[in-house]
């Protein structure tokens, strides 16, 4: 069994994150993901630490599994020979700053008069177009800007930035997305076309929802620290020995009665500032201090048995150390070894994408820079060793 | 000019968030997405606050511009209806708790028989295998148990919620990219296929950066607040009037320099304890009321002018009404407004995915339940008016 994209050839020219995860999940499906690379410093994100013996595991972790291939841009040989690779992929990923390519003379327009059947994606902090679109952007600057630090944080602390980058990460699933419907229409059509992401468009997709109650309301929203705009109680707790979350949600009528009789606070129960979410988001303030001192009194197991037990959705606030370890993602293999040159094994996370008939699979660690350049340049492009040779020779690959 | 899903056609019984924010993607792709729902109630969210006019804008922001066909799955008519209809679509999408379809009689085994190429996406909170399947989960469950509240908050806060449903939004992302990938590969086999989809193991794909880090070193990666774990200055900061954020990165050696200088803090620039990311890093608590009080002295405007001048990344913290009249995604046509049967025209958020042939399209709003019963039955399954208005007096329509 191989992967549903088996057969898909990506030629990928981004570097450090938004790019890298998009090709990442495509390559996990089966596709066969060509990292092209500038010739001895390749990917700015080889050298993002942490480091383990010069191996860096930011890189590894999105870079499984890929090809790597060495070839300098800017030299006309390099041109030359991209320009043959592109007729045999179906892909191009790139996140250089807009212009990039163009002034490279390796534009979609000009790519496209190579194979009509290409699918190009760009991706940009802002887009192709726009007054942002010359500007450089990060993870953190898109998520401040796109208004998702405003609401993540405290509600009278300072903005913070969530756990992870979704600036890149969101936009990497998003250009997944796109880069596989356009293959889908080219079954058809047999043309291909060019994606234009933003990650800041991304940021603005997946706040859909502040959005909604912004376009509703005309109230702004804002920080709700751990708690949910709507309902309540939706949020982490402090317990005796850590933290526990709590998820009620409207529609479950009994939830707010079962939970006051557990945590011994029947007098709650027909109080009517607490009847209905709308009524304790709104009495939150009363009611914030006797739930977190109730809420101390018992160790998050004892929560856990016990709100569990009357279908209170809730689970401990775990660290990664304890998810690493955790039964249901062990049992998912979300959690994969894969054998590496020099390290051994390495542990990566594995596709959450999890297809009956055609896995996903996560076997090899990532690419050392330029290992597949003369395999790929034979075998795509029919190249003499004299040639490559050549090319080595003026620092071309 | 259509959609690049143009031609797909998609029965939606899923509720709430994860599954409609999947089929929402599809179906702004040009997808067909007739939304299943039980009579009289429908999806759970069609009573989720923000109400304009008793219309909740938390279901119309997700659930614009597909259909709603009425459906009570536990008659027997129903299910056969249902039956009737696999044969006609090419994928199903259901969020139920695991084992429900399979109870209904409606599982993957027995719409495979009917239409063997279906492709059938499940989600669930944790999969449809592993200890934790029959369990139920919010959005908040996943985003503790998954670990992204461990690593969000300040570092001597308790652990908090990013400003956005992840839990829900990442899963319906990686849905939508299983389903095409599905979609794409049965063109070869003509076979559909299951997709198993958990969110807890989306959280995990979406944190591997923080496991990378945890398996490179063993350390616990821990909330920062609003900075990076790696890279100083990459952070949000209080100005004058508001907050900035200023994102610095490995690799752009002269970055440090130019901020202190116009930062007035030329004494830094040659302090060995700052020299690099790491020392920075490492030093913070003594850089930190540095930097702190400095940035207060400016406001966000004079601060974003000058240091965009020698191109450090940076960016106001907007707050959603600042986004939604930003000159950026006003240009890139992120906020759409569609016309709506009672409320006159509504805005919601466009999708990010802009494909230059097959552009995606925002352009009506979500159905009323039930509005699309008749005609789809009619054009679907040829059924006459008689038989419709038998399958209504009954209520299962």
């Amino acid at each position: 069994m191989t992967g549903p994209l088996e057969g898909i050839r990506i030629l990928d020219l981004s570097w450090v994150l938004a790019g890298p995860f998009a090709t990442m999940i495509l390559g996990d499906l089966g596709a066969e993901v060509i990292k092209v690379e500038r010739p001895e410093t390749g990917d700015l994100a080889r050298g993002n630490s942490p480091l383990v013996d010069g191996e860096s595991f930011y890189f590894l972790s999105v870079n499984r599994g890929k090809k790597s291939l060495t070839l300098d841009l800017q030299t006309p040989e390099g041109k030359e020979v991209f320009l043959k690779l592109v007729k045999k992929v179906d892909v191009i990923v790139e996140n250089f700053l807009p212009g990039t390519m163009d002034k490279l003379g390796l534009g979609y327009e000009v790519v496209k008069r190579e194979n009509p059947a290409i699918i190009y994606a760009s991706i940009s902090g802002f887009g192709q177009t726009g007054p942002y679109a010359p500007y450089r952007a990060l993870d953190i600057i898109v998520q401040a800007m796109g208004g998702m630090m405003s609401l993540t944080g405290e509600p009278d602390g300072q903005p913070l930035k969530p756990g992870a980058a979704l600036g890149d990460i969101t936009t990497g699933l998003f250009t997944a997305t796109g880069i596989l419907s356009a293959l889908l229409e080219r079954q058809k059509s047999g043309q291909g076309q060019m994606l234009d992401m933003s990650m800041l468009d991304c940021q603005v997709a997946i706040l859909e929802n502040a959005f909604a109650r912004f376009f509703a309301t005309g109230k702004v929203p804002h920080r709700t620290g751990d708690r949910h705009p709507l309902f309540t109680p939706f949020q982490a707790f402090e317990t005796r020995d850590g933290y526990i979350a709590v998820a009620m949600v409207g529609g479950m009528r009994n939830q707010w009665a079962l939970f006051c009789a557990i945590a011994g606070l029947l007098e709650l129960i027909d109080d009517e500032r607490y009847n209905t979410h709308e009524l304790r988001s709104e009495h939150y303030q009363e009611l914030e201090p006797v739930l977190k001192s109730v809420m101390k009194t018992k160790t998050t197991a004892e929560w856990l048995e016990e709100l569990s037990a009357v279908g209170i959705p809730c689970a401990p606030v775990n660290t990664i150390d304890q998810v690493a370890s955790h039964p249901q993602v062990l049992a998912r293999e979300m959690i994969v070894e894969v054998p590496h040159p020099r390290l051994g094994k390495v542990k990566v996370i594995n596709s959450p994408i999890k297809l009956s008939r055609t896995p996903a699979k996560v076997e090899r660690t990532s690419p050392d820079l330029g290992q597949d350049t003369e395999p790929l340049l034979t075998e795509l492009l029919n190249m003499s060793q004299d040639e490559i040779d050549k090319l080595r020779k003026s620092g071309v690959i």
